[in-house]
């Protein structure tokens, strides 16, 4: 007896990524088929085009910021976000056995590593060239490779399990404490059900370029008493100054106070793209404001019905 | 065969009141009962308690402002406003005939009316003894009566329809174009149906003390585009700086923006204390904002829908 | 050798008054020449046209609101508030020695009056008409003529000391622990030095009728940390729907939060009219929010003029 | 006879990029001596250490958005924006002479070139892989090299100016019109006059996490007439959910409307720096609110002044 087959989630690869460890933290890991894929677009299709049910991709980095890519690919729509992973953020500085410090002249990584250790790399290594690869892990593979251009590579530590490199510096980013947000994307279904500590997603594209309409948005959030846990702006592509608005926000679309925000939001804009609710790696819950639970929006509701019809 | 009996009006008596005139430009007047009642209250506790089906009281006046025995007594419950009446003011001396100006030394009428006739009275009276009387009508009546005290009433000119009197001077109102509101007030049943220029009225009792609630009402309504007519502070009796609101705005409570506003306003405030949805006696109609019609409204609820079933 | 001669203070009179009560608590009383006028315009234009030196008048009544006569005359511009009292307000039934509570059946009494007894009177005295004076204690006054038409008024305790009356009832108002707030006010001149618990009064005149302009009132306070205590919209004379904003706001113009605020609302309303900054008579002190000092505003001026010269 | 040593500016290069572009529209470029640096921070360093007297980076595309590295450099201080450049942006794929399209397998460029031309790839060279490189000029320096392991280069059409290589393909962006904005930094120094047409750039690092300071600081300028044409939400580093927002306003720092705003900014916020005032690239002007020219502003203040003397 064969069963049902293992879901395919996609991610953002090689195989030794960051994003590769923040999958193996997703607790249905064990029954999962992971497919790794060379661009968070090429796994976000996977999932749109059905050849996956599931990819997980970076989306916001503590020192970086948002993953623009991850951004842009989820604005185009199909997709819902149905879980969120935290991951605390490390480099080593990887080399073949027998590299010496003193050694690197040439270092690989991708352009955020390569960002996020530029002081270390000043103080340590100020001579060297630092040559950019489109992933950590393809910068780890190209030092590993027999007659590599390159002596090191700034890359996950988990990048040595998977290849005969070393660590010849561990911790060396700038910033301690960095965290990156993963999200795990499927394609639109049945919502994950509220936990009562809960994000949702969506893009607000503004109606046209009014002033004004960052607060307009703003308002109809903070209206109804639903905080913002992430806003940036992104361009829409038609012109300078001209942006869409990425939102995250505490609670869930089958809550009333953030389904009212939600309507409001569709209202006073051209087009919202919702993105998903789903439960929050943290576990924080909101302090709702007087007057913003489920009861009181259903109190209100009864409270309208019975006036219009003059009880 | 008797037929149904004629509804009994209630109003601010006696004959011969502004509030009488107003009465009668009611379209349904040839079949109503009018009941002239001495105060206010009477007539509106008449309706409370069913010894009328309505009442016509005046409810705010373009140079004195609200009525506020009106709005304290309406804020009491258990009535509802199903129409609005505008009456142009203006003010008659009467006196007795055969009296000359040069001899009105102590002239009586309604406070009210004394503070819309103090210009002229300054430069055209400006010895003559000023007695409060309860009303207009009730002053016009005790100069007509044999020996009066005193010599000239400022009323309605109407009033002299109804008592010997005449007019030695009119329109002596210090601001022309005064315009007094009042209101048909009935017990609550069902509301009269949107017409597309309507106005809502309310009093909202605010949670506690706290400086921006008076900001926080009125976001309620901006956000959702709705405009406000009147506004005043009441204070609640509870002690100085303790206030509610009467609150009017534009629109139908039946209209989705009005209900969405009346229901967030319901869950900010202590309570809401709602009083009719009614055609606006100017007719003019709202110039609704972008995204706040009754289509956009189900529109954004039908998006909603959809996206919290997963399609 | 004279001496100065006395300060001159007019009052809302006769003597005898709530008002008379309120002008004994001032500190400099006992070198006060008290001028006792019987209207509050009257008592306001003593001080304008130079016959007194300062007028104390009623502003606010915890059960009535404000009272408009004083908002009105004040908005008309020349005078300012220098301080403000509040005082207890209690009613008594009074009557001439002999008379018995079941014989009063015409009683006098201020408008006001009238309306904080309405309980009282409809549960002890439901026969009894009620006939208005222009203040209590001229009620008071005609019930002790010799041959009066009234029964019994409704005044201060302290109108029997200045008439021969008694009290038949007492504390008779319908809700205890009403209190009213008297202001005296003076000709432009040096104001009172901050005291750290102030408040400032003015109007603002909005600039034309558009909807959101109470709203831009309260932002431009809002933004500065400036919290209002009483706001009475107030009709100008112009025409149904046309207010103008009569304000109290914690904080003296001298401080930098409220001198801004005022600039701003003078910038978006058509006129503004400056009405004093006073002492708090309740002593409180404001809660000031991060930021809104005169220290803070003194350093983002340093900050702002350093940087505007490329430092 | 000598004369002044030529100013030095510094530039993103190499020779060959978009930056070096943005530089030669420069007026003064006839007398400057360009510096090619190989990254933004470089650039700007070598102006806050005095070895440049200004630097030309890209700051915003239209179609990739902010350019991170440039507002976080900034924000690190000592350095002002004292001009802004638009630059339309097309890409042409370059390759040595004799490649035809059918030989691109691998294809080197700047990852944000990449992301432009990302459709225009997958539709006419879906098999070619792409190397990511530091700049579109040390791309298509690479592919010109003997012996070179890339067959093409995404780059400005004017590299091949600089390179032995011609191009393949021209405008290949997947969003005409694309525009680039960069600046040109100096030192803090006396601001460029007031034109009537002014941008003024500035970072506002946030008290404390609260969810409406994002509110806070929009209603700063909101209140003021100030219109914002740019905000970016950037971490700050000290973890996720933690931000600094970069803002441009229109107008000019010596404008009392953008003045107060700054203040207003700097007393809500934790810290505000300034990054300068200069002339708009596309020379627009505001449409002042009424009440917000300095006109405005100078006539409250005299009017504030008049009022605390007691005149």
């Amino acid at each position: 007896m064969t069963g049902t087959p293992s879901p395919r989630y996609a991610y953002l690869g090689p195989e030794g990524t960051f994003t590769e460890a923040a999958l193996r933290t997703l607790p249905e890991i064990a029954r999962v088929d992971p497919i790794p894929l060379a661009t968070v677009p090429a796994a976000l299709d996977a999932v749109r085009n059905g050849e996956a049910e599931g990819a997980v991709v970076p989306i916001e980095n503590s020192v970086e910021g948002a993953v623009s890519v991850t951004l842009d690919t989820l604005a185009g729509g199909h997709l819902v976000i149905t879980r969120e992973i935290l991951l605390p953020v490390s480099f080593a500085l990887l080399a073949r056995p027998g590299t010496q410090l003193a050694d690197c002249k040439r270092i690989t990584t991708h352009p955020h590593s390569a960002a996020q250790c530029r002081r270390w790399l000043a103080a340590h290594l100020p001579q060297a060239e630092v040559m950019l690869a489109s992933s950590n892990a393809v910068a780890a593979a190209a030092v590993a490779e027999p007659g590599s251009e390159f002596d090191a590579a700034i890359a996950s530590p988990i990048a040595a399990e998977h290849y005969p490199l070393v660590a010849l510096a561990e911790e060396i980013e700038d910033v301690r404490d960095a965290v990156t947000r993963f999200v795990l994307v499927a394609r639109p279904g049945p919502l994950p059900s509220p936990t009562g500590s809960d994000k949702t997603s969506m893009v607000a594209f503004i109606r046209d370029d009014h002033p004004g309409a960052l607060l307009e948005i703003l308002e109809e959030f903070a209206v109804r008493g639903v905080n913002l846990t992430r806003i940036e702006s992104r361009p829409t592509g038609d012109g300078l100054g001209r942006y869409c608005f990425s939102i995250d926000c505490e609670g869930h679309v089958a809550e009333a106070r953030v389904g009212e925000a939600l309507m409001g939001l569709r209202r006073v804009c051209a087009d919202v793209r919702f993105l998903g609710s789903y439960p929050r790696a943290d576990g924080a819950r909101p302090n709702l404001r007087v007057g913003t639970t489920d009861a009181d929006f259903e109190s209100a509701a009864s409270w309208l019905a019975q006036l219009k019809e003059g009880r």
